[in-house]
């Protein structure tokens, strides 16, 4: 077996033969709250193996290059390895989530223009939201930098609200990462799965995304298996 | 008496025959952690209002312009009225309060550069951080009106950090608000005082400013009279 690199809560991080590459294996853990509530969760990981790698060839088809590289197995994939940019760059078309909370905006309401948020990706200071001074003076990443993981993160947004709204799903917000290579490029990385973006059913407002762990509102298997099905994905390999 | 419009934590705000203008009245309380500590301190109001007074006229005399008319009394003042834009306008030089807090910066440690961080004044919500884009789609002001809060709020660093530096005082931290006139042009209002800005002594790194209070750090008044004495006002009228 190669070597673990890394094991976070929802992927363990694996090296391959090629020093370039990793193994992204999928859990089947929930968490939520910064690790506050947790659950094990038999298919999960299967669920967000597949959607992620569905939506990163996807996004590839469309020009948008990711660390993705193919799924392997039920629960893994290999990808690029890149060295993560520690901020988690989240996307809001409607508010949601601590959006609504901290600012007072009712769940749901269409915000005037899609807006993208940067977060300090430290688990230990809770992930706290950041404004573009902080990321210069913290020296998170230059000005440059910033520019295009905002641009690429919108471009994203488009690509991937148009996906979903063929498929009847609201792209309500949603979390990226993004990693710089050996040749420095900034490359999305990590996943995107019902873990990392809140999804609702157009006709029926449902949630179908990990607010329906977070908020005990159901069964969070039969949420997921409705995206990966309704992206035309496998239900069982 | 003429009419009590507004009651604040620190200040009362009282109507005058001339409706561009209103008094404030600086009140001896010393609240902290919005409101959840709380104390009475014989002499804060007018240690304030003359340090205030002070500020707005030495910044006048450096070409910055101000709510400030004049002072009446000895915790009082006449002030152009205007429609207080709901953003708490930080500029921060050294790490220090809820910046260390929740960014795990040492306090005192000096920042590349100053930067300028809006807070959306809303106590119920606790006054949280926000982004520009937040700012843009709260519709709290437009992009121009951003453009020159930052700019002012720099150029206000700038002036004030002199004043401070002259009297052996560093200049942390502060918190500005700004309003609007009744010809819509952005004006500076509120206080300058020991209770919006961190204000340490050069040599001796001691406090001189509400974190006294806030940490129980000794005697407010003993604070707010050193730096009222350094900028050359009257402890006694
Ligand atoms: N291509 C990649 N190369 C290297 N690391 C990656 C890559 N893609 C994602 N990662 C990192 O691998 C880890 C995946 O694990 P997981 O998502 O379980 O972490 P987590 O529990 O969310 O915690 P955290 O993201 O805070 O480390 C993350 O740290 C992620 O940033
Ligand atoms: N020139 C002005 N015209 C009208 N209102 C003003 C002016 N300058 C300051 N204010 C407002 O007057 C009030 C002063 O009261 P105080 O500072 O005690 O309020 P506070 O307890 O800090 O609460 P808050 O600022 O959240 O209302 C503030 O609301 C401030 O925004
Ligand atoms: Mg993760
Ligand atoms: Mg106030």
């Amino acid at each position: 077996m190669e070597e673990l690199l890394y094991e976070g809560k929802a992927k363990r991080i694996y090296a391959t033969d090629d020093e370039r590459v990793v193994r992204v294996q999928y859990k089947d853990s929930a968490t939520a709250y910064n690790g506050k509530k947790k659950a094990e969760i038999v298919g999960k990981g299967r669920l967000n193996n597949e959607i992620t790698s569905l939506l990163f060839l996807k996004l590839r088809e469309a020009g948008i290059q990711s660390h993705f590289i193919e799924k392997t197995s039920e629960n893994e994939q290999l990808v690029k390895r890149v060295t993560i940019i520690p901020l988690e760059v989240v996307v809001r078309n409607f508010a949601a989530g601590s959006f609504s909370k901290r600012l007072g905006v009712e769940e749901g309401k269409k915000l005037s223009r899609p807006i993208v948020e940067f977060y300090l990706k430290d688990d230990s200071l809770g992930d706290p939201l950041i404004t573009d001074d902080h990321v210069d003076v913290l020296d998170l990443a230059t000005s440059e930098e910033v520019a295009e993981l905002k641009a690429q993160a919108l471009k994203i947004n488009e690509v991937l609200g148009g996906f979903f709204a063929k498929i009847g799903v609201r792209l309500i917000d949603f979390k990226l990462e993004f990693g710089k290579g050996a040749d420095g490029k900034i490359l999305l990385a990590d996943e995107i799965s019902p873990d990392t973006c809140r999804l609702w059913d157009m006709e029926t407002q449902q949630k179908l995304d990990k607010d329906v762990f977070r908020r005990d509102l159901g069964n969070l298997t039969d949420a997921y298996e409705t995206i990966l099905t309704r992206l035309g994905g496998q239900l069982h390999v």
